[in-house]
């Protein structure tokens, strides 16, 4: 193989292809990225069989051929050749050799036909979308699914397309979040579980804008991403995900609304006083329009009051604080509404449109 | 106490006094900022015993008293609470309240008599520098000192004044790093080894430019620093620093002159190819006007040709490339011009005026 190609654009799929390398394996191959020139293009492909990810990009084919080659050395090294035209030499023995201007390197590859393909599926329906909005609603939900690898179907985001709208949920016992999405066409409806690693690495890959698009294309076991010259591939969970919408209701006792800012900086202060041992909530105490938040810990005690507008009854509730923060630093809006039923009851921030709802179980503090 | 001051200027000088804050201990009263506010000014003050930092700032005294706070927790506080005045208050339980808008929070904090205040000590001497020849030149040396704590002299840094001229030394038994400035008036004699840590403070909390000045005053235990309204006191390393002038010398057979930016971009690709197991040299072949850096290890080889002007005889010599990198990170100027006797004699880099040395050995390249 001998390929030349600029070393901007081999960096940058390099880079988008390493989201797919796993940290260690016990399979070289699997950290491996195969640079494929056989056809009329370069490819290069990285896949953990989980996770595959493949970008085509410009240059010019010499000679054609494979090679499977390190992922991080072969990443390191292209990182920090000088800005210009990179020709990639390969030998039977699968040595590759990288030479810009006046730097030569010589390291082993493996055979690229040792590298495992993408899998290739029959995709039963798909939906197309602005790259913008899928990066941001992958953002608004992803921090809230769970860390616990023993409940697989946590560890993942339902998608769910049904009649022209799409959902994107994530839970993990104590909050679920919901983005809700309409589609500017009508598409089959559709239903999987999506690994938040796939979702995740999606979110730092998609770069373009509000007019670049994505395909998503689903199948019975995997799910395909198409934009620009990149394809990612990612297994779905297996199983029934949670029945979401017996958890949702819109009844409330006590509606509260508030500047998001203030809000937020409130509740950041208050975490200096969380110790990981010792989880003290945050209380909410609601009298008239002032919102009174306080915590006490074994390091200090925090009080302050906010002026909000509210609807229905006085009530006072504890929260972990972490959970307000995480959906209220991915909410764009200036002001937020919050809705409270009693202190045991979920409750929900959320827009008027539901385009987000954040559930977040309340904390006992009785005990405080 | 009670006093109110501006959250910029406080956030400010917490974040100074703090880098006299050591990172474990087991009293926690050296984890603690004592806010003195007893005569007309208010200052914070860190003292780990080896390295203490005062700051005084502008502020507003109600009460006058001391406290001592637990610096970490303090400075988070301040630094989250909104851009506005802030109100300190202690009671007679060393329990403060801070005040900002409408956040209030009680911690915690000692009986500011337990703090143990600065050292105070004569001067035999002293001298006045622009803080930002002081920062340059702990830059420029700080990289090599020893990480070995067994050897408290190569820990610090020679600082050295005679004749009117300063040297700031380091050096930890593979390298030397020298810089030499001359003082615009005449001072005494000095010869003292400050702790690398003091002085790699210091780098961080200069802020000055050339014509901001730091005074250094020098006794026999002690050094001061004493720049705008900041004062960092610390003890002397003990013992007699290595005689380096013996290991100067200003002979050479090959002299190199490279472009600094060609020569430590290339040194910075060869140490891709370095593991930590196995430290292979960095292998210097000058021909002619020709200069080839080549490095073979269990990851891969380069090879790379750099065109240098030369002075003397073809050499083959070898280097841990790391060494080079560092000392050429810190150098300003467009070329370099590198001194070499033979393979086993060190290597020097310098310029004409000898404003910098930096020696680095060679290693044995033979059984490569």
């Amino acid at each position: 193989m001998k390929i030349i190609c600029s070393k901007d654009i081999l960096s940058k799929a390099v880079s988008t292809v390493l989201k797919a390398i796993p940290g260690r394996t016990t399979m070289p191959i699997l950290e491996c990225i195969l640079i494929n020139a056989e056809g009329n293009k370069i490819k290069l492909t990285a896949n953990d069989t989980e996770l595959g990810i493949e970008t085509t990009i410009e240059g010019t084919i010499t000679q054609p051929g494979r090679i499977a080659i390190e992922a991080k050395i072969f990443s390191e090294i292209i990182r920090r050749l000088p800005d210009n035209d990179i020709i990639i030499t390969t030998d039977e023995n699968s040595n590759m050799t990288i030479e810009c201007e006046k730097a030569v390197f010589n390291i082993a590859g493996y055979d690229g036909y040792d590298f495992q393909a993408l899998p290739s599926f029959e995709h039963k329906s798909y939906i197309s979308l602005s790259q913008m909005t899928l990066k941001d609603i992958i953002r608004q939900t992803i921090f809230s699914i769970s860390e616990n690898e023993n409940n697989r179907l946590m560890s993942g985001e339902l998608l769910e397309i049904k009649n022209g709208i799409l959902r994107l949920v994530s839970l993990d016992g104590h909050r679920i979040s919901i983005r809700r999405v309409e589609l500017k066409d009508n598409y089959d409806d559709a239903k999987v579980i999506i690994p938040g690693k796939t979702l995740s690495e999606i979110g730092k890959i998609l770069t373009g804008g509000v007019d670049d698009e994505v395909l998503i294309y689903f199948g019975t076991n995997h799910v395909l991403f198409s934009f620009e010259d990149t394809l990612v591939v990612s297994r779905l969970i297996d199983g029934e995900y949670f029945k979401i919408d017996n958890m949702l209701n819109n009844d409330y006792s006590t509606k509260l609304s508030v500047n998001k800012r203030d809000f937020l900086n409130c509740i950041d202060r208050s975490t200096l006083l969380v110790k990981e041992s010792d989880k003290k909530p945050l209380i909410f105490t609601v009298e008239d329009s002032n919102l009174q938040l306080s915590m006490k810990s074994s390091i200090g005690s925090l009080c302050e009051d906010l002026e909000v507008s509210k609807e229905g009854n006085d009530i006072k509730i504890g929260f972990n604080p972490r959970f307000l923060l995480d959906a209220l630093r991915v909410i764009d809006d200036e002001n937020v509404d919050i809705y409270m039923m009693n202190p045991k009851a979920p409750c929900f921030i959320k827009d008027k449109e539901e385009s987000y709802i954040y559930l977040i179980l309340p904390v006992n503090f009785a005990s405080v």
